[in-house]
């Protein structure tokens, strides 16, 4: 079959993949399935939310029809709002377009930045499907290992910059591993991504549920920030909206006008209905967000209250913040091979480090992602005990 | 400003340098603007789909969770069943990809296909973005003209092919000329794309407007059509579902995992409601859209009826069906200047030539497409009146 090798050679959707070992597999009462392979909402939106969204579809016939290719102007405007409020920033809808989720907001970001054979440097643990993206377009990732505190280190990261890398990508709070990046960290990134000319991707798609609640960074009080940094966001975690793909890029007007090239050529434009929400929510739900914000922490908290049976049995809590913990197990087998045996033995779906980490990168052998978020702390209580009680 | 090559060489959404052609402008009531450039339904969904969807939002939590990246099974099962009927044929969900509108079924398709530096052949003139996807991915359009029929040349396209071809990819009713490309000149790429071991994209997104009720080409009925046919289809114009990007790719399943990839890493899935919306239309709305097609066949006619005046001022209707009429104007100006001067004289705004067809190519300065589905009789016998008052 005819097929275009960047393509073939990357791999399939992991969480595609996890949900296949979920197949032919049923699960009793006594120990009914724990999913937490996958970072998603399990509730629908607020019913406020929802009953905007039903009255836009019946009343607004706007919603039906083709917008902007960069998004809603409304939707643009506002949330050049939010992020000035929460980030002491002064930027506007001008630096903003909407995208059908934050993954496209990525894949957007890096075609206007690299072209095949250029380079982008990823923190390891990456996020799956920014390397994905990368081999598709026949861009080499290049993994920059973290350590045992799951933070990247600019120096290494300097080290590794050739004339064809283009930039940075990290995740903050991240994704897979819930660490949240130190302010003066993410600055570090971004003076050495200034000195060598390359841009600075940060991905906030878990900004909403970082441990603290003012701006987590200091990137936008830079009036020139735009010159270096770009941003990625995500409405599809604070509003329970995955299923309606809308997120954002905040960057240059100048490279606004190159991703708007890109946005119309894969989808025309986002999902309308999703935009309105979006906008109903950024209007109406900071105090709903502000509580599901408590309740996402708590839960962090419950997954590191109840850590310590599995601590005295050799696992390691790594990471845990925004919908992540990330382990480290004790056994003598590759993470992928542990994540299945816990579906057969623990009813328990959480994706291995591998999916993680390159291929032949021993470190991700050693771990797996556990999306906390999904369940409650009763449902973490749960989890826990199950993976105490999971022997080889 | 640090930027990929392939991108900044492509050129800008054209539907959004037309909008800004308006900016600044007001209309009268005597004459107000007739825009007939962009193919978009200007009326939403038939009440009875609002009122499924509105449901949906409201009773159906799974609607605002992530669904499977190639769509949700029931509406592929029902695409199945459709496209059997409709083109006697015999495929099954599992050769079915729901798309987050027919672009990126045209994206994620050629990037199975094509790595940069392979060549995919357009006749011309061509669908911008096909040409912009193209372009970004550092992928060679070869540029296929056709005649004053508008028809492509199976061998012409033959001589054209190269070691590097991956693809022909047809458009038929045509987008930008309403052209419908006969049973057997399709058959017929067919075969040559066969013959040479490439594949044949067919871009089907106007099928339920085609002037034959019944299949329009025989495609289908090829027990091995997988092997080098891949068909293109979009729910926007049939349900007007433009604002909720809902299209599909019909391939191999091979294909089709390759195509996981792509959609997973670009979207995640689909937006869920616009495909509960296409579920429903296809299961509800047989009838509506027989009216519909006939509504839109009519508006064709009227503009094959009331074109004798400006035929007398040496305008040609060069193709008329789908949702487009593609005309030859008869001035010494280019198209993209014509179109210009036609918002500030006639109040009409309609895509020159020019953006259809390659840099330099005469043809295109000489045309003009009227996305005439967009108004009805009454409005298309007002758009004609006034070009044929139109003066340089």
């Amino acid at each position: 079959m005819l097929l275009n090798p960047n393509l073939a050679n990357t791999f399939s959707p992991p969480v595609m993949e996890a949900r296949r070992w979920l197949e032919g597999k049923s699960f009793s009462s006594d120990l009914p399935l724990i999913n937490v392979s996958q970072a998603a909402p399990v509730d629908p939106p607020p019913e406020a939310m929802r009953a905007a969204m039903a009255d836009a579809i019946m009343c607004q016939p706007e919603t039906h029809l083709y917008g902007p290719v960069l998004g809603l102007s409304a939707l643009r405007d506002e949330l050049a709002f939010n992020i000035n409020r929460h980030y002491g920033a002064e930027v506007t809808a001008a630096n903003i377009a909407i995208t059908s989720g934050c993954n496209q907001a990525f894949a957007a970001t890096v075609a206007t930045l690299a072209a095949p054979g250029d380079e982008v440097i990823l923190p390891t643990p990456w996020y799956f499907n920014h390397k994905m993206w990368l081999d598709m377009g026949g861009i080499h990732a290049a993994a920059l290992p973290t350590g045992a505190d799951l933070l990247p280190d600019p120096d290494e990261a300097a080290a590794m910059i050739t004339p064809r890398t283009r930039a940075i990508a990290l995740v903050t709070p991240n994704n897979p591993t819930g660490v949240e990046y130190p302010a003066d960290l993410v600055t570090a990134f971004r003076d050495l991504a200034r000195a060598r000319g390359i841009a600075l991707i940060i991905d906030e798609t878990y900004r909403d549920f970082h441990s603290c609640g003012g701006a987590p960074h200091a990137l936008f009080s830079d009036p020139d920030w735009d010159d270096t940094v770009i941003q990625l966001y995500s409405f599809s975690k604070s509003y329970r909206l995955t299923g309606h793909r809308v997120g954002s890029v905040l960057t240059s007007p100048a490279r606004l006008a190159e991703i708007e090239k890109f946005l119309d050529t894969v989808t025309i434009c986002p999902a309308q209905l999703g935009q309105h929400a979006a906008l109903w929510g950024l209007r109406n739900l900071d105090g709903w967000l502000a509580e599901e914000r408590i309740e996402i922490l708590s839960r962090a908290q419950a997954m590191r209250d109840g850590f310590a049976p599995l601590a005295e049995r050799g696992w390691k809590l790594m990471g845990c913040g925004a919908y992540f913990a990330y382990l480290q197990h004790p056994f003598e087998m590759r993470s992928d091979q542990l994540a299945q045996a816990l579906v057969d033995q623990a009813s328990i779906l959480a994706l291995p480090g591998t999916m993680f980490t390159p291929e032949g990168d021993k470190s991700g052998a050693q771990q797996l992602r556990v999306a906390f978020a999904n369940i409650d702390a009763t449902g973490i209580q749960t989890a826990l005990n199950r993976l105490v009680a999971f022997q080889r």
